[in-house]
């Protein structure tokens, strides 16, 4: 079955958050370019791991390089997704020697973070090798360019939870505080108010605290429990009261030291917001030479 | 003299980032407060710090919270630079539940990320205090939010480079390469160029790889010498070199733990990618309760 | 619980939408109304339905007449949901003169065509009155305004279907003629595709053609079934053989004369393309006169 | 003489307007064909018409089935304002599977709404074949696509009337009543004033209630006199009132029934709102095999 | 009757236009004001007409000043249309100093183009004076900010020609070559082509190099006539060919020393493209002191 | 060295402005060209010079004529930058010609004004020949089209100052007044204040009133002097005072006349805003023939 179906991304959502970038770096306007570089010049670079990693972005990279001349061309020599070494070539461009220039900085911006994102995505989900848990995103994401950083988590081996508020119900513990304070007690008359409301394509998620809210919820019908915050004492205790009547998520503290302990737990879903709120840049260059 | 004007922040530029960013969110329909919420419920909520750090974004907050619905007020109890401990509050929320719920993760993307870079950067601030370097940032930010992402190095009491390539003249190592590949093999040269088609009100910096091409920097008339990715010996004897012709920045492999003895060789600016590409947000969360 | 949640639509949206209807109709150059209209005219005007129907949109009229002059005043005298008789009357405004004139067709055209939606999904939802089944809305909208066809769906008193391609899972004929064309023939291995990719926050929906395809998908775990235009005998058969291990829609081929029928097979869900895209408009006038 | 020339679409505005439909039907993240198709299987498929109808908006179909891919081609087999009957085959379309799924339900909306209109207006056009009356639009379209629905009017044989506010003069009831607020009460001054500020490239245009309004239009230079909702019987007098010294177009209550006898009153022009606003769709469908 | 009615400037347009200008000039980032001004630091200032001549604009001069920082205030001593002398004060501004000084050029940008255009358009309207021939503006205006130029020549007396290809129907000389290269010569028959096609609220203009093709375009039932870079006794000529059955107006090499022979030839409408496209900015300054 | 560096214009910001430019004109109903042209007819056009002046802008009127079909061809048969005399060919069009006639106007529009604006810049710098100060553009500049018009000044043989705000920090009496009114009076004072704020890669200018801010400014540190609106006299007593220790730039009052008075008195720059502000536009037309 095909491996790198859930890696596709948009292109025309890449092409108009590239453009805003090149907008917001200056691109228009290059003053040291301008004055530096024959404009008939023709050059070539290739982009270079400075650090080991998992990639992701060439697309987007590649968008950007191109997006203000469409004579140049970008070589993808690796996949997003693949692992490389430091000092591994990882696309090699060619074109006017000023488009390289111009474009360089915002591809490795967006190269750089995407990578990061997939790295460390990839080190989660190699420490839950072997057991069934995902690990998961979260809506902790860098505002305007979410889809581009789910798209990093997919190739880095994870998994994206919903997309954004519109598609998908997470009933959280701020929408139980706020039900409480209208007098809605039970956590059970909570989930079937979401249910009544929602499509009914979406399953109903609910945080809980613990054992008398997650008897509730499922007694309301709740789909999937997130347990937040939890130690992987209770999370397991909890796995255990659920006994397989609702999917189980635990999501919040969650470090490489405890990730496995919390997937051999039991539960099904791991959600990790470092992975996108916290990931290091993987060190990327472009290395520009004539030709 | 007037300590917070270098932390204004354009409105208009927070608002257009803030508007995108709950459309991304899909705050237009959020499927499990449309079910949950009383419409009418009005609701509290505070800002709280997790952990401790120094806070930049409360007025992208404020925005956030109050975009879809200008009767929510927002409280900033701390201003933006404040050091501030885990467990502080930092404001205070009140309006429609319905419109506190849906704002709410937007609002703390910004908080959460602006006040990782503060944090960081006060620490870099900090380890060279009492040398005459100065911390800046660099371009290697996140494409949609350079803005606040400046506004956050500031915060945490760095300084702003250049803000894109047409608000300053930077001729990097690809630059020099380009102009070698067409036969441009002295610096000086490169220079003068540079000179020749920026406007008068730029400085023209050079990145050198050592003293050859510094000496020649010097003699094309550059203002600003950047020494990238040099060890802390080679550094000295550049400053050395330059002695005063030039303004010096130092750039590349810069941590925490050798930026002092970089800021002591005499430069005049560090600049420090990960201020922006690599710092890990600072926990904070809302917590709701009824009003 | 609240009666009017699900009524609520989103401000930033409206008037986003109302600003471009009010640019496609040249509100800023209307040359009658400038060349007849005293500026500094007041006046005052009564919006009429000229037919019996549901009313929806009254917020929508509303952004649209004060979208160019935040004075003009707008009140509605029914809400939205509401079964009005001709002769009707349903909202006040008042502001000057020219502004009223301005902005009348575009406030009228939302209001007639969301009245219009309203008024057929009501008469499919009382000819279903007493059964289970829920009339649900379908992707079949008009370009560009599907946030407000949906709310008029709600105001109508049906629900909505998934907004939108990323918001639900619906495994269509298509999808299938997609699978098989590569060789996967078993309807099961479709729905673990989908299911493996998909957000876990996700139900599974499947469209099947008969028994034996409905039993593949049951097989494969989907959760709810589509049964596209089967007369209602046949959807009948297929009730009985989900046998409540499944969700049930019926959509294709909806009138109101066989609705009911459906409804009573056992359906869950019974969606209707014709809500949206062959609603006739409901005829409202705006009545116009001096203060 | 050219037939087509008055069916040419602007594809700039095209591609603007399906693109935002795409946006809004998240094909960037169709969690479906994300999930089901191989993202390297070819396809094709082949737009049929499951009604006999007028066909119109092949080329918005085809934009939005390229829009994402250009690599899709779209043949089209029938122009449009062909008549086609039920089961006719309209397009064919082949390219990666997945881009022709995710392009499908837009493409159909588009194409559906816009043969709907075309179909209604070619019933009114022959309703009055043999008159000298042109059948007319009016601005009462869908908010976003008034350029499109105005194109599936001429598609369908009739005329468009004023585009907008900005286009025309057009002296409607609530523009005298306006008049008369401020002591203006005879029609001559109030066409005198449009007159006076309008540019001098358009007609004046004004709806008059009879024969007194008639006459002081006449009196005041008006071009075209507009009959609203009048019966047959006063329309006629309302020509033979005018004699020739004015265009005379008929609006309001037209129906299929009643619209050749208005026409062979004499009148030059009928407009129709329900071209536009409650024309329903064509149903057409997208068949789609393997390639 | 309503002497100012004419002046009418849309105010979402102006606000659009206002925010792009700002945008452009950098004035979410402005180095100097961020430096040198005080935060807290309030402001005022007088804008003051350092030329004579006759001001249009100030409604955008007003937004552009509040369009940061709506606690600006901004009072209009004059209005436009005014005829002012060298020195005179035309609006005085207040409010943050900082956001003073940050909007001032752009204020000063549009008020000093369009009091420009005012003040050409003004002599232009005086040296008719008298005769019965009006003056107006072209299609030759600054893109972007045709809605504000026509305002600025309504401000200083004249008239608008058509908006733009959408709202009149002008047959040019270009046309009128491209339908002779493929075989329409009379002009009568191009003429019959327009009026066809276009909505019948519009009149049809032909522009015609003599006297044949004038009487071929009243043949074919030209309401207008435009008569292009023609000698005075030449459109003499032309105005007593048409006699009265069209309109005539005149174009092209006007100027203050042949305006008036051209007026008094009897033709109905001056056009003048050096209004907006050669109009020299009104010099006018903003003097800011402290309050 | 490469000449033409200076010249280039970015492709995404020509195409963007051209589209809002045929977007305001109408470009998608053109209600003339629609009816009178075959819509399948070729047609050819050659832009010609009317006048003798400088050309720039060709890349942009190219955008204009191929943006709605890039079937149109477009041939430049002079480079932006050279002296053309009247009646000299500029460019060749061709393709269908209902395309040619849609585009012409905004082609056209934008031709003229920047070759308006290189025209009267090679005037200003012709006559400053063989001094060596420079002629710069201001920021007073029409709105929206301020990157066109500094490439029009380049293309004349002028310089462009700084962007905007946010590109050079430039302290003007404004700001000076503004210190003054919070107590600091001494201006070196403020030049200490915008170079602590400013970016590193800034120089720091400074307009004076006379010799005494001169000596302060210098006293603080400036980079660059600029004397406003000074007789030459009191130039040349500035520039012997500043005796090389800033460079000077002079503006305000500035005409052919006394331009090169004021070069010869040493200063390095002098800017003149109606390069952009009051240039009229080159007479440009296309002369259109079948093909």
């Amino acid at each position: 079955m095909p491996e790198a179906t859930h890696l596709s991304l948009p292109p025309g959502i890449v092409d108009r958050i590239v453009q805003a970038a090149l907008d917001e770096d200056g691109a228009a306007d290059d003053v040291t370019t301008r004055g530096v570089v024959d404009p008939r010049q023709w050059g070539r670079g290739v982009f270079v791991a400075k650090d080991a990693g998992v990639i992701a972005g060439l697309p987007v990279a590649a968008a950007a390089m191109c997006a203000l001349d469409d004579a140049v061309s970008f070589d993808a020599l690796v996949d997003d997704g693949a692992r490389v070494s430091a000092g591994e070539e990882l696309a090699e461009v060619e074109g006017l020697m000023a488009s390289l220039l111009v474009a360089e900085r915002v591809a490795l911006n967006f190269l750089q973070r995407l990578s990061g994102i997939a790295t460390i995505t990839r080190e989660y989900v190699d420490a839950v090798a072997g057991t069934a848990a995902r690990i998961l995103d979260t809506r902790k994401t860098t505002p305007g360019i979410r889809h581009l950083e789910r798209y990093a988590v997919r190739a880095g081996g994870g998994f994206n939870h919903r997309f954004n508020l519109a598609s998908g119900v997470l009933i959280k513990d701020n929408h139980i505080a706020a039900a409480r304070a209208r007098g809605l007690t039970d956590v059970a008359d909570v989930v079937a108010l979401a249910r009544a409301a929602a499509p009914h394509t979406m399953r109903i998620e609910v945080e809980v605290t613990g054992i008398e809210q997650l008897t509730e919820a499922l007694q309301g019908g709740a789909d999937v429990i997130l347990l937040d915050n939890m130690p992987v004492d209770q999370i397991r205790a909890c796995v255990a009261a659920v006994a397989g009547r609702a999917l189980v998520e635990a999501s919040g503290g969650v470090t490489l030291e405890n990730v496995r302990a919390i997937a051999e737990s039991g539960v099904n879903f791991i959600s990790v917001g470092r992975l996108t709120h916290s990931a290091p840049a993987l060190d990327i260059s472009l290395e520009i030479g004539g030709a």
